[in-house]
């Protein structure tokens, strides 16, 4: 679905949908759904331009809106089936709980893909890899300062942890050919050496924009010879304008926020030596 | 809250609430809410035996029965306010991210502590720590045998990840002396060496029974010289029993389980060299 995705769209772009009623345009407030509304607002405005679309979990569960998150799921199935949904939850326990957690993902919800958690091992990891037709995305470099406090550690064979998680996620535990990667835009130089050592796995990058990661050397330095391997999340960057804005004023901010962004790592990829895809 | 549990019902023993409706009495199968009245038949069976309950998130979130899971909350609460309730959820994410996931634990659900994972670094955890009254778990060694994959890693200077883990949690984390960590029964080596560099800091330790974590081994290598220090967690071995016995002799059942689990661990820790609880 991502590679059919990056093709029909052209697009290495992921809008992240995490909600923040607060921010949502004026003309939502006496809405019976407000969140779910905002959502389809969202994805109307940006399916064109999109590979994926990445609801961000704790953003629902705060506010009690599963059902809100179950509507917007089911509606980029029923109206945009192309493209996929990872359910960003960051899940991570042991094996018989793990389970669980995948029911929740792909059974509950029907994402296409879900992020998980890697500090527990292999047997936490398991039941979501048996799912052999949906992505599985391991936390590997997150895009916050803190992930200096552990994900960097050096290792006593001099690897960095998260060096050391991206050769597992490579190797042992993609028996199924479904491991994806998260690496933050903020670590331009991380993203090189994980993609040196993962092939052409696809890598989820959040962290442009809001966060300050650099499009330009993101793509640099972890697009594939093909020119995509990339899934760039942005969130806030697209989803959030001058709240008074009609519906139809804001959803075209909307569009041409993610436009912009599509075309700035369109301009990079194609300028790239190893890229296949010259202009 | 947890001091004075050990304390009232000399209980070191934590109750697991991870209902499985398939295995509950088979009385249950008509009730409208039958996560709920399960959870509610286990509490009154156990709290004068307790020092904690911790209802597993996944259970709840898989069956979308995150309202049982309020209700179930809100009982305790009501119903038997001295004792603390562990909200067992894993969560981890960015900073901005990880403040809703507080907002879940402690506002939504309005647990008095909850769990959490270390591997995106202190600014994932602050929002959690900011809340000063409440328990933050972090994860440390788990009971699962995919422990061994990340958390036994050595690091550079021969420290293995887990127990720098234990030392970041108990000095730079634990500004605000509200933080717990996780490790697991099924390595009474690892909770020898946790206790070593965290002083009196409670842990939880799950991995007993089912599992295969022993107690004595636990206790032994593991409690504090006050005799405590620790949340012995069981569910299984005490939540399920014949399911055609009458609610009454269920409930005998688990009061029973709950009582020689914590008859156990008494007996280790009152014959413990360092206990100033000599009998």
């Amino acid at each position: 679905m991502l590679r059919q995705q990056w093709q029909t769209n052209q697009s290495l772009v992921c809008v992240g949908l995490d909600p923040e009623p607060e921010r949502f345009p004026v003309e939502l407030a006496a809405d019976p759904y407000p969140i779910f509304s905002f959502n389809k607002l969202i994805i109307d405005a940006t399916a064109t331009l999109v590979c994926a679309y990445k609801p961000q979990m704790a953003h629902y569960s705060a506010k009690s809106a599963e059902l809100e998150l179950e509507m917007t799921i089911d509606y980029i199935h029923q109206s945009y089936p192309q493209i996929p949904v990872i359910l960003d939850a960051k899940r991570g326990d042991v094996g018989s709980t793990a389970q669980y957690y995948a029911q929740e993902a792909f059974e509950r919800y029907k994402a296409d893909a879900v992020t998980v958690n890697p500090y527990l091992g292999f047997d936490s990891l398991e039941p979501f890899f048996a799912y052999s037709d949906k992505g599985i995305i391991v936390l590997c470099r997150t895009s916050n300062p803190g992930s200096m406090d552990i994900q960097t550690l050096m290792l006593e064979n001099t690897t960095p942890l998260y060096l050391h998680i991206a050769q597992l996620a490579a190797t042992q535990w993609n028996k199924n050919n479904n491991v994806l990667l998260v690496v933050g835009a903020t670590h331009p130089d991380a993203l090189q050496k994980v993609r040196s050592v993962v092939g052409n796995m696809p890598l989820l990058v959040p962290g442009i924009g809001a966060q300050g990661g650099d499009v330009m050397a993101t793509v640099s330095a972890a697009q594939t010879q093909e020119g995509n391997g990339l899934i760039i999340s942005a969130s806030r960057s697209i989803l959030y304008h001058d709240p008074k804005l009609s519906l139809m004023d804001y959803s075209k901010e909307v569009s041409k926020a993610a436009a912009e962004l599509r075309e700035q790592v369109n301009q990079t990829r194609f300028n790239f030596p190893h890229s296949l895809h010259q202009p």
